[in-house]
């Protein structure tokens, strides 16, 4: 399957520390391959998430500090596709069946409201999940859950050291076996 | 149609200020018809989510300083039934054919990683958006979507001043006539 990274432009250290860890969690969670912070580095959130993927499995990276024209540049030469995900895009149910092909390396810009209007431009797509202002993070989450195919709910993570098991009204947490 | 509530339980003044306007402008966005933001009162993110609403178009209810347990029972002897997403929870595509009923008002729980461990048990279903590592914002985003049957992209918006045209690579607002 091809390979699916989230660029998070626009953190700033400190005051994004919290909706970038949100960004990161969403993407491990619907089965994505990594993420890049772009322009900062931030030790603090890289930390946090080498920690949730080391105890609930992976793999999963997370880099910070890398410019983002940098990014964007390696990922065409290589020659994988670009997701802006923006609330000026066009509506996701009406892109989706011309970028849903998963033979595509998918890069997905996310970001806020001071993104770059160049950003616009280099993108395959600008995408839209809703034309309303709203959370990169909910933008993100509705992306890959459309674009995987809902595949979030049977995907497996390696070497976990623990796993939730569903309950209908506990917290019940199980040590996986090494 | 039911009234959709969503509960913010857990909100931190100032640290939590970015990550619970994520969950307003989420909620906004896939039409709830509004939030409560638990225990603490916040005039920052009530300013910044009325303002969006008088932009962009309501109605939207935002409330703050609620004590939770009082919303919790208020919904209850009105005769509302209650969701609390965790990834503690049953799966969501498991849960959805039970719930999916509009005839219910319903309000969604969220919160953070202390929820009460009461909540689990006042909750008439506890949901996971998958069983890993969270965001709230996410969660929230994937359940009013699937709950809602994808009308997000549909909703309207009563007494909008502004609207965002969809567009394939610019920026483009339309001042609506009133």
């Amino acid at each position: 399957m091809a390979r699916i990274i989230i660029l998070r432009i626009g953190h700033r250290v400190f005051r994004d520390m919290r909706v970038t860890t949100h960004v990161c969690l969403t993407a491990r969670a619907f089965g994505a391959d990594g993420v890049i912070i772009a322009d900062r580095e931030d030790k603090v959130v890289e930390s946090t998430i080498r920690d949730v993927t080391s105890r609930f499995g992976g793999p999963f990276q997370v880099q910070t500090g890398i410019a983002w024209k940098k990014a964007v540049k390696d990922w065409k030469n290589s020659g994988g596709k670009i997701v802006h995900l923006t609330a000026y895009g066009l509506p996701l149910p009406k892109v989706l069946p011309e970028i849903q092909d998963l033979t595509y390396d998918m890069m997905i810009i996310v970001g806020s409201e001071k993104m770059p209007g160049e950003v616009f431009k280099i993108a395959d797509w600008n995408v839209s999940v809703t034309n309303q202002p709203m959370s990169e993070v909910a933008a993100l989450a509705v992306f890959l859950d459309w674009y995987m195919d809902h595949q979030e709910f049977a995907h497996e993570f390696s070497d976990a050291q623990v796993r939730i098991v569903p309950s209908k009204s506990g917290k019940e947490v199980q040590q996986v076996a090494s």
